[in-house]
């Protein structure tokens, strides 16, 4: 992976040649647009379904750092979180919204990456995004708002119930691994190829749109992995006045996770239970209806008020941990 | 007006506790909500129209300075700022997301007026905040995307055509006024009486939507004042590719405006044709099609290249002005 050596030369844009690179970067057409970027309103056409609406937020030195991250990675990431809200109530999305904060003299480089990387996001989940807004700001900040539809189901977080399994649709901790291997190799330690994967969990990930419409059908209950999976699951069991409980062992993990972890002095079990921002979905659902292929059952849903529990590989209950913190 | 007395004792919620009072404050009931706070996205109802979808950004010391204003005015304009871009489609509001970004420590009492002024400006225009999102960062800043619908024609900044008329829904630069009194008040000069409609212009401006389907049955094109009425007329003209006239002894204005103005040492005619942020109504029609009440005529479109031309009291052209520039 190639990182952007450090400008030399800032050149910066004026807000209408921003504006012009914009309507040159953002076209992917769409029948669902009837007004895209340039007017008071992008104009949605009318659709038979209800609407899905979320907005999202990455704030650098919080959510981000420009240290190990490029522009178009900082905004594929941003976008991806806020789609991510739509698939996890079993939805389809339709457009998004971007915005920016930028800081006086931001590189005209760096802001072109920063569309790319946008568009990038939206391509892989085939939406387009129909405008935004531009601000200045003393520090850089990426705020998407998407909108999207449910044709099935709708999905909340409050409907599981006892005798459901729960589910997780891929890997989890694996962005939280490659973020720590991120901040190492800054700090001057060589990347090694196994953290790969890691890596591009962290700067890639994609938003399981894909599997949304097929988890409307069989879900009772579905979040996306944003602050961690003990974190998440404990949004479910609040507003499912549910308990679960999950064994440890169960939990899908990248190939040679612990050992990857340990090497970068990083505890495992906290990667896989607090790591945040892979952006699975985990979900709740009758073991009897969920294929194989679909998602790993990883614990079960009992009686009793909001509290998640964690089964050690040995069977012993493991004491609750912290979320996922960002950048704290 | 009272002003808020510097906090003595800062009281900083829990991200819990802040979620809990979001719940408490917004709480507006609307045939359009499916699912409000508390999922990963607000779920609102099908709606056989086009929707308008809209966003923008307000950031401390660019939009908006807690030295003169006070939490509930800014987010009470933010929204309104937002709004006001559904209303320049011709459009009606359904819902808003309301996302913040706050520096760390930031006081209860303040957080609570932020929602205040939010749900406040919601309130007055009729419809719910269905969302948001909280996310820290180093400064204050207020985004707020707002969807609506459009249940006759559709106004864009693009058809405005020679023939037509310039008209204004009310008075222009009276919020900049206001902000210049607002500044000298903070510099230690009393504020006078006078003032009090241009500083509640520039605190409580009001978008205009109940104007809104009145100006899609008769206008051609229009935008909302907020950049100010030279910049934001000539957006409508090279949307339109047109050319506009404008007389500036027809422009709407507060009483004594040049008095008030010059007693502040503001130049007058730069607050009419570059002061922004009075959110009122720019917008070209057929003369005869407009009811006086509903507007004034201040110009009139020409064929011609994307050029606005100002004509003074004695007839002569002005030179070009600036537009609004916030707090640069």
């Amino acid at each position: 992976m190639t990182r952007r050596a450090p400008a030399t030369l800032v050149k910066v844009s004026t807000e209408h040649e921003r504006v012009a690179r914009i309507r040159q970067i953002f076209t992917r057409p769409s029948d669902a647009v009837v007004l895209g970027i340039g007017d008071d309103c992008a104009v949605l056409a009318a659709s038979p379904l209800p609407q899905l609406w979320t907005v999202d937020a990455a704030v650098e030195g919080v959510h981000f750092s420009r240290t190990f991250m490029r522009e178009d990675e900082i905004a594929y990431r941003a976008l991806m979180a806020a789609a991510s809200d739509i698939a996890a109530m079993g939805g389809t999305a339709r457009a998004a919204l971007c915005a920016l904060a930028l800081p006086a003299g931001f590189d005209e480089h760096a802001f072109d990456a920063l569309l790319g990387g946008f568009a990038a996001a939206a391509d892989e989940l085939g939406f387009p995004i129909v405008g935004g807004n531009l601000a200045r700001a003393r520090e850089l900040s990426l705020t998407s708002t998407v909108l999207g539809e449910c044709r099935g189901k709708l999905l909340t977080r409050s409907m599981a119930r006892p005798g459901d399994g729960v589910f997780v649709t891929g890997p989890v901790g694996g962005a939280a691994l490659g973020l720590a291997a991120l901040r190492q190799a800054r700090a001057g330690h060589p990347r090694r190829q196994r953290l790969e994967p890691a890596v591009t969990r962290f700067l890639r990930p994609r938003a399981r749109l894909d599997l949304a419409p097929a988890l409307a059908a069989i879900a009772s209950a579905a979040i996306d992995i944003s602050d961690g999976l003990f974190q998440d699951l404990t949004h479910i069991c609040q507003a499912s006045q549910v308990s679960a409980v999950v064994e440890l062992s169960r939990l899908p993990r990248l190939c040679d996770f612990e050992q990857l972890a340990r090497a970068l002095g990083q505890d495992p079990t906290q990667l896989l239970l607090g790591g945040g921002e892979d952006y699975e979905l985990l979900f709740t659902a009758l073991p009897a209806d969920v294929p194989p292929a679909l998602a790993n059952q990883i614990g079960r849903i009992e009686a009793g008020a909001a509290c998640v529990r964690v089964l050690s590989e040995a069977g012993s209950e493991l004491s609750p941990v912290q979320g996922f913190d960002h950048f704290r």
